[in-house]
């Protein structure tokens, strides 16, 4: 089976390793005459770039993206967009230790279960750098999706019991500390909690939002392609993803029929919701509010104090795993949601234009 | 699109209504030589059949399914498996007054608005009727699944407030009990509570989990097609649920690294693992631990409390919502679960034989 | 994998034996608020039902279908549309001996290999009775294409020698005479050669033509999903045809650059050409003009003449079948060729709604 | 839609235009642990480059792949394999003339009519170009399928009038001539006639042949999946492909079921036929014997011979087409029937991995 693409109309195709040469993805079914250029996909790019701040690594990639093919002139032609951007480390002489044994909270034991042997050089496959593929695929979703009035927007809402205040929420701040979160005030305490984490050796979890704005009513199959079933499979696909909730989320286990039931109300002439338990889809179709949902990150697996482990000979063993480790995965990892998020509601989106015989009609006239 | 087919090489394409002539599945993909017939499949739709208890609709339905194709003495035979349940209520008559409306909670806007019109008796494709299919296919799935040492079983973890107490945990007890609970105390609690929501004319939510047993380590693909992934894709798609986790799910979130990390472990000369924080699932591969997952069930929004809403015509308007309402859709839902997690893990345990070329030439051998 | 399921957003899944309870198909993602009734069905069906022409099974089978889902008061909901026939004769006593050895020139030899048993009923899910789900569904196509200004038209091309003459082409006549040809001098002496197989024991094949009128230019997708790549799909996948043409077809291995490019050329302010050797489809993508597919079609398998087969104890044994065979199967297969034509040609005809951003843009707004 | 992914386990993705930057594939799915270089491709690819014999376009163009991901230490990771081919030649001033106008029996106008405008320079993504993604992957699939014994060949068999006289059969002879013909009294006559055709400023159309040995019974899905029916869209989709047959092909026509029928017979205590009308498939899986297909292709659109044609301004013209033109296309298509037959046939070999219980169960034994 292929694990490497996803999406039904704009088909997304990743590849590449960690310490290969070259990291990248193919977007196929993008549709023709979108203006597209490098920096497009650049800025997406950034804000996941290693060494950004004291909680990222500091490895030196400048993870410049080329466009190979699919843009003329400037726009898209309708046809399959390569993208690469070149690995700048390749040394696997860092990884030799790695390769003797299986790190926990890692896939390496699942990689050699599964294929046999595995490239060990940073994960290889199983990465984060593999989420280059889907912010560059998701940028071309994103820009795409603006031109249609959709906006996509992920934040950090929480880093430990660090969480954001609502009442402080201030878009541009995400963009402005180090942990993207939307409240300057709830980033200084996670700042000073990463800080704890990196004395202690030791890494954090956090929870990562994400809104879209400006979704129709009507977007998303009923059964089996629910928009916030695609939702939770693009998002649960992220590595370190092991929750997803919509609207209200684990929460409504606790509700009740009444409080949870978001109340139909007419605003302005169109029809509205009171409240949004719903996280904006009702029976797998968007209803024309403000879609929310939220991501689980895990800590970052490789820590620097000492884990029991067992190595690839069967014995239990002891590690201290060197290199360079991020105390944290969430604020990286909040535009490869943003990423993921763009790509399935596009997909959707374009999937909904052949539910109704009259809007084909009309198209085709 | 095609909402209602689901799966790769185990494919299940389900489609009915729920006041229509019959619900119905088809599987194809099933591997021929498994043992099948009617009562395989019965035993699990009887698990979701209606009138069950006071909790559960009234509604009288036999929920009998007929097998039409695709066994021949008494085994499948490799093509395509039809299954077929009529529906005994066709009435429409009740449903008159829920054309008008938009009921609160349900997918009647989003149907409107996505179709431009709606079978508004008993929610048509969006009732839960619809799950029948599923079980169908889930029945199969367990069975196939069962003959390579696979088992699947889901239970009421929680209903509102009332969680079951993992230390009374019995298998058996969640087949006595009417809210599908493996703690004949919790479920004696948890039904005190639904005859308090039967009162309020309310209804409550609740959390199913599902473990998974026996699936050898390499089951699942790295990026997208994730093992977890496609889990909560397939659980995600059955109505109601608003949130899944995989393992210590959204506790990760406030957990550390060193915590959080399932140490590896040699045990009787096999690998294995201190603890289970990953549910089993190591970078989208299953690591041969016991697969746990968790969907949040909401409450039923069909509530005879008087709720507000709008109707048709752009009034807002209060409403009643009469007919037969269950005050909770978590002890019917756990067979779903059961269901949808069994067809996903076999799908993907099918797609895991091509991942070697030593496995591919020692089966053509 | 699924060998049942066809198309990507009109979906198609057929199942059934020969001598099963049923046969039938789901249509997935047919558009909303087509006006469907059973009797649209049962057209396309009549015209591939046994017992029309003495040169066609005697089986006495009304294939009269149910539609059992995705209609409401009349129209599609866009939702799943089941549709069902009952089998009338079920009796395997005829098939018995069959059983013991295979037919030369059917499937039952690799159905054992594949799947270790076969259905022997009349081939099973090889048989013939397999296409009626294709024209069911295909039904369905035709009238949303008709819709849309398309229209599909297979007729019988050659039998045997015997070919029709285009300057007496009547698209009426084809259905006048048992064999499907738009030109009665043909059908005539088609008939007197099908008489003469039947004296002898034997059967004959032929053409089937097969054009779309109305479809506009642009539909048809780059590199593997051309329109014409999917038309030889739809239709090779038709049990008992071995070839397939678009256009001048296999002619142009003889004819030069000259002779078969079809100039551009202006008539009344639109681009049109002079020739159609392309068959309507220029780099996978409809250009405008009629698109015309070939399908070869072999004799029928089934013959009453002794044959040489072996049996499977591993001898080599003298047969000759008996039962009900036709002497030809290209007049019941031309309805067959139309619908997955249609299927095929809808299917891509909505997948090219996302071609353009421009257009993408009007349709949302 | 996305057409340019092809394939279910073994998938593959190819992207690029003539004259952009560079020419490419990713393969997912292919199994871990097979050996692999560049070489492995780069053989494959020369048999497709440009400049060979006086034949092919003497453009500029060394093809040389690289390999980016998805090898380590020397084989396969079981991840995505991503491969390029920089473009030497990228000067688009060639082209501006092209873009003025429609070409005859080129896509210049449906790409126009399908996106709105279209990279005009040599094609762009219609271009014979894109053809190198096809053979780089084709090339290992054919690896893998040799791993398993199943080989694949493909050989011009005629081109005009020139046929090869399969007494005179020499598979090593394909390689010595420009014409790739197994038959060196047919490649001297083939020659003669495309120097004429060139003295004519035209071009010739021609048939390859493409055999599969090896094969064993059971490959290809009844119904939609039939392993004929993926073997024509496969060879369809290779541009200037206009038809494709099976065996006999288009003869069963004109032929009764008594010869057509190819009659089993017991060969050293195996099943065996003693002809091969069918082409190695019966009812859409393989039998066992020699697959055997055919592709009729087109003669060069672009000719040096002056054409009629309209501009994109509306008018009628006349136009002589400048640049460099191969004579025919047959000898460089070679290889791309080749490299998507053996993509094909390995996918569904993979697929049928899972059709019986039996078999799974042994497989995770």
């Amino acid at each position: 089976m292929s694990g490497s693409v996803y999406g039904n109309i704009f088909k997304v195709s990743t590849w590449g390793e960690s310490h290969g040469k070259a990291i990248g993805v193919t977007v196929d079914g993008c549709p023709a005459g979108l203006e597209l250029c490098e920096d497009d996909i650049q800025k997406y790019l950034n804000r996941r770039k290693p060494g950004q701040s004291k909680y990222t690594t500091p490895r030196n990639e400048a993870d410049k993206v080329e466009i190979l093919s699919g843009i003329f002139e400037g726009k898209t032609t309708g046809t399959a967009i390569s993208m690469v951007v070149y690995n700048q480390t390749q040394r696997s002489s860092d990884y030799s230790e790695i390769a003797s044994y299986y790190r926990p909270g890692h896939a390496d034991y699942t990689f050699d279960m599964k294929y046999g042997f595995r490239d060990y050089r940073g994960g290889g496959r199983s990465s984060g750098r593999e989420t280059i593929g889907r912010v560059a695929a998701g940028a071309i979703a994103a820009k795409l999706l603006e031109e249609l009035g959709v906006s996509v927007y992920a934040y950090t809402k929480s880093i430990g019991d660090i969480e954001i205040d609502y009442t402080r929420f201030d878009k541009d701040e995400r963009d402005n500390n180090a942990v993207a979160m939307p409240d300057s005030n709830a980033a200084v305490k996670a700042c000073e909690y990463l800080d704890k984490m990196l004395k202690e050796l030791n890494s954090t979890g956090g929870i990562i939002e994400c809104t879209v704005d400006g979704l129709k009513a009507g977007v998303g199959e009923p059964v089996f392609e629910k928009l916030d079933a695609n939702l939770a499979k693009s998002i649960m696909s992220i590595g370190a993803v092991k929750g997803f909730e919509i609207g209200a989320g684990f929460e409504v286990a606790k509700s009740n029929g009444y409080d949870n039931n978001d109340s139909f109300v007419m605003e302005n002439g169109n029809v509205s919701k009171k409240t949004n338990n719903a996280g904006g889809i009702l029976g797998g179709i968007s209803d024309g509010s403000q879609i929310v949902l939220r991501a689980a990150i895990k800590p970052t697996p490789s820590i620097f104090k000492e884990q029991e482990t067992v190595n690839k000979v069967g014995e239990d063993i002891k590690v201290q795993i060197k290199g360079r480790h991020d105390p944290i995965i969430v604020p990286r990892a909040v535009v490869v949601v943003e990423a993921m998020t763009a790509i399935t509601v596009l997909d959707m989106l374009l999937m909904s234009m052949t539910s109704t015989v009259s809007g084909i009609k009309k198209f085709f006239e």
